[in-house]
This record gives structure tokens, sequence and C-alpha cells, in this order.
């Protein structure tokens, strides 16, 4: 079953502001996740609304945040969200970065006491139309293990780079830093196939083809090993040891059946996002002319299989997007009675 | 056979006297090579001082340049290296981006027209004595196939963040963005030993585990798969599309005996380095303090195996440095000779 972008954005922010949501801040929220499913990043859209409105009805989200700027440089700035969604701050986040980054170059922003931002890819391409490199990532919910170790310490903690080209599309590369992406193992989990080594393994440390194995009490495993470890790390250690956020296996679970930890070091989850003016560093026209070579050259390295071609970073994600702006996005049936039974709550129609 | 740090400091720096470089350069260059084997890189190390000697015979290293900055705001600047060492032009590039980061928050800089600056943690570390967190990253001649791809397009590209704490070692973590870093791919073909799959595939790009594939027309595989091509493509268009240098394909190669490609985007090879003051996002001793609790959180993270600790990025370069600066460096028959015989050629005592 297919539903267009308009019909689910309509839903999306109606169930927000039924919430308390300002009609802006919902909107915003909206924009996030509908850009998400459009992208086909089906885990992180309007799937996902359901467990927003948990997490507000445990008391762990904040509709009506105050945000406020608690430390700030030129080209620096820290937030505490006030314990609204990352979907509604992030974005208020990277206009700061843009601002500071027109002032002086570049801006860097660290927010704490979050709550999950959706797509990193949505907030670093934000810096897109004004001739500025985008970068954004966040901690999440512990499910990785690091190298050696059995026990849940890092989220899939993702990391966007959003950069401008001219005649192509922009190159946008958005990758959580375990090997499996949560949407692919849901996937895998929905159709109860084994998953590739390297992507769970046991509660005891034993890899394991088995899609359900973080449910029992195994973890996800970093992307090809201690280096994405130790990326995964330099996230967390970016959005949330940085911004005065929670850290390591202190962040709050997305899912509200599990409680946040006791003697918290932090407040709420944790992003980072930045923005860097292209014209900073070279006249933007002359890199974004470099970007179209990149792209050209990388489109036309020398193939494997003659039928499959190189892809650029983002460029999946892009045609996804115009596919389903047309034929509307396809929900899946439990998606679609989660979203029913929200608008019987709050009496919307989907 | 072990020589002491300062033994082959010393010859290091008169080598590149020798070939003109100034007092002050030679022995920050001399630095460098010295901290990469006392690290434990030995591929990054004085094994490669015959290559860099090599490029200045060739004509294509410039041991007298004079450096300038071509494009600059508050928060960065564009350097053109003017043909030299990114042994000597990268620190040069981090004492201006700690400069701007401590008037404006954070400073980063682009560099083209320059050669390969040994290891990317040595950079990123020059942040850490002024409580600023230190990035860097380089592109790199080509050897690394795009996803899908069999043709070398990228370079090992690493890249560096370095993070300081309070009583425990900073976190760095230094990784190339291929499985394979260069330095254990050579050890395997020294010893003649298959490499694990993931590695290396053949010049028709299928997959391989022999470590003389890419000696063969073969090429690197990037890490996890294709998003190991977007973080390498990312430090490649950060380094060079940003600062004017060549890319992708176009990267000059190291070795002497390839020419460069005709027709170059660009200048030189590229680096990119930043430096974020801590105390512009939070005061740095609360910062370092959490540093401290999330460091040892980690490290007593569940063990799979009780004999094999967690370990933190950083943590082995470490002890290794302590090892080896009270042992000495071991150097292999291999790197002895090219050294005894630049030593000749130099009429210099190794």
């Amino acid at each position: 079953m297919r539903y267009s972008k308009h019909q689910l954005h309509t839903f999306t922010s109606s169930v927000f502001i039924k919430c308390g949501m300002s009609r802006e801040d919902a909107l915003q929220a909206a924009d996030v996740l509908l850009a998400s499913d459009l992208r086909g990043i089906d885990s992180h859209g309007v799937a996902r609304l359901v467990g927003y409105i948990r997490l507000w009805e445990a008391g762990r989200a904040n509709m009506q945040p105050a945000h406020k700027i608690i430390h700030e440089t030129p080209s620096t700035a820290t937030l505490d969200a006030d314990a609204g969604l990352g979907l509604v701050i992030a974005p208020k986040a990277m206009q700061i970065a843009i601002e500071k980054a027109k002032n002086v170059g570049t801006g860097w922003v660290a927010i704490q006491n979050s709550n999950h931002f959706g797509i990193a890819a949505y907030h670093a391409m934000l810096a897109l139309p004004h001739d500025m490199i985008g970068i954004s990532m966040t901690n999440a919910s512990p499910l990785v293990a690091p190298t050696f170790s059995k026990e849940r310490m890092l989220g899939t903690n993702p990391i966007c780079i959003a950069v401008p080209a001219q005649k192509h599309q922009p190159f946008i590369l958005d990758m959580a830093t375990s090997n499996a992406a949560n949407g692919k193992l849901e996937i895998a989990q929905r159709v109860n196939k084994p998953v590739p080594p390297g992507w769970v393994q046991t509660a005891t440390g034993k890899e394991s083809t088995d899609a359900n194995e973080v449910k029992n009490g195994g973890s996800l495993m970093p992307l090809g090993g201690h280096k994405g470890y130790g990326l995964g790390a330099a996230v967390d250690i970016l959005s949330a040891v940085l911004s005065g956020a929670n850290y390591g296996p202190w962040v709050p679970p997305f899912v509200t059946f599990l409680n946040p930890l006791d003697e918290l070091p932090g407040k709420g989850i944790g992003h980072f996002v930045g923005a860097m003016r292209i014209d900073a560093f070279r006249p933007a026209d002359e890199f974004k002319k470099h970007m179209d070579n990149w792209i050209s050259r990388f489109k036309n390295a020398e193939r494997i299989d003659p039928d499959q071609e190189v892809l650029i970073p983002g460029e999946p994600e892009y045609r996804m997007m115009l596919e389903r702006d047309t034929n509307g996005i396809p929900l899946n049936d439990k998606v679609v009675k989660d979203l029913q039974d929200l608008g019987k709550k709050f009496d919307i129609q989907l």
C-alpha cells in the first residue's frame, strides 16, 4: 500500500500538534520523517512516529521545548535542547552553524539533552543551498559492542557529510558506523532470513548470522572491525562528551519499555553538526565544477560487472526520492496499523 | 636490529639537510617520521625516507618551499605548500588551525600542492597540549577501488581524530579508510602469507587472499564495503577538491617509477586539518573528566575472552611508543640497507 508524501506529512504533523507541539515545529518534525521515507530509509521515517509519541507519553520527550544556547564562540555553540525531539532541534542547530559559517567561515554546534534526530542526511543537507558543506552526527541507544567486547556500548552512531556539486546531484554520505544498518536488520528479522557474517554477535560474543541475535541479548558489530568501533566512539565523543549529553552505555534507549540507567553522566542524547562555507577555502563555482568532474570520473570508473554501475554516495537515495515522490511511499502492514492506532487515539484520519 | 630514536632522528634530519632543507624543517620532518616508528607504524617511518628523497631527486618535491596562505577567513585557511613535503607543511597548517581556534573557537586548513605527510596522528596530536581536539586527513596515491569497480581511484586516505583526557592517555583514532593498512599488506607480502578476505581484489575485480594482488594490477578494498568507499571519498574531497589539489586517480604516485598523469586537475596532493578548542563547547576540565570516565567505562566493557582486554583507540600505539622509546626501534634488513645506501650517498653515518 502506497501513501502520498502530502498525506503522510499532514498526518504526522497533525499528530505532533495534538501532542502540544507548535505548528512550526510539527511541520519541521514531519519534514524530517518524510525525507527519510522518500529517500528509502524506511526504518527512520513515519515508522518511528509511534516511538516518538511513546517517549512523550512516558514523559521523556518535551513537545514544547525552550532550547537555549549555553556556550558560544564565533564559530561554535552548545545547545541545550530542553528534552525536545532531535527532529526539531537539529535543523535549528544547523541554522546556527550556517549563520556562524556566514560570519567566520565555519560553524559547529554540539547539542545536549535531545532525543533521536531521524536521518543524519536531512540536517547536513540544509547546508547545501548556502554553498556550504554540511556535517551531522548523533549518538544513539547502545546496540554495538566494541572490538573484543560482548557488551552494547555504542549506538549505530551515524555520520553524514553533504557536499554540493554544480550539474550533478550533491555527494551525500550518510552511514551508520556499524556493519548493519538497523533497517536492514529489521527487514531480515521480518522475513526470517540469515544476515551476512559480521553484522551480529551472540550474547557471549560469538559471530552469528541469526537476525534475532540482538533481541536475545547479542549485539551489533562495528563497521569493518576495530576501525568502526573507533569511528562510532568518535561520534559518541563529539556528540555527547563535548555537548554534555549521555554517552556510551548511558545513552537513554529510544524504546520506552527500557528505562534510562541511574546516575546518568549527562542530559539526554547528543548530536554534533557543522557547516563549512565553500568559499572560505576556494571560490564556490570553481569547487563545484571540480565536484562535477570528481563525480563524473568516479561514475566512469572501470566496472567489475558491465551491468552494475559505480554509484556516488547519495545517488541511490536520490533516485528513490524521485520515484517515491511520484508514486507514493510504500508502508508495510505493521506501520500502517501503528499509524491507524495513532489516528484513532488523536482523532486524525490517515 | 634496534636503533635508538636519537640515532635515527639525527640521521634522518641530516639527510634532509643535505638535500637543502632548512635545519628547522629537517628536524620537523624527522620528528614526524620517528613518531611513526615509535608508535609502531613501521610503514610510514624512516622506511619511507628513501621514497621522499627519490621524490626530491625526481624534481617532484621541493626541499626549500615557500608555502603561502592563498585564501583565509577567521576560522579557515587554504595553503599552497609549494611542492614541499607534507611532513613539514602539515604541522605548520595545524599551527594555523590552532591559532584560529584560539581566536574564534575552531580552525580548519586545507592544503594543496603538497606531498605525503606521514602518519595522520602526528598532526592531529599537535592540538592536544592546547586542550583542543585535533583532526587530520590526507588523500594519497590511488590503490583502492570504489564498490563495484576494479579501478584504483582512491588512496588509503586516513582520518585521525585526537581527543585529550585528564588522567588517561588521549583518545587517538588514526585509521585508513581501506580494510588493509598498507603496512599490514607489506608484511604479508614479505612473509608470503595469504591476507584475510576483503583486503584485496584481482585486476578483474575478484576477491582474493593473495597479498601480491595489488602488485599485479589488483586493488585494495574499502573498509567494510561501500561505507569505506564513501569515507575515503569524503577524505579525498575535503583534502583535495576543497584545497585545489589533485583528487581520485589523478593523485600523483608516491613512488617515482610511476609518473603523474597528464592534464592534472589540481596541484600535488592534498590534506585537511582542524583544531577545535574544547572550551568553545564546555569547560575543558569538565570535558576531560568525562573523557576519563568514557575511557574507564569502555576499558571495563564486558570482555568476550577474559584474557583479551578492550582497547581504546591509540592505546596500542602508546604502549609501543613507551617500549620503543626504551628499547629502541627495530628495523628490518631492507630498511637498514636503504638507510645505509642513503648514508653513503650523503656521507652520513647511520
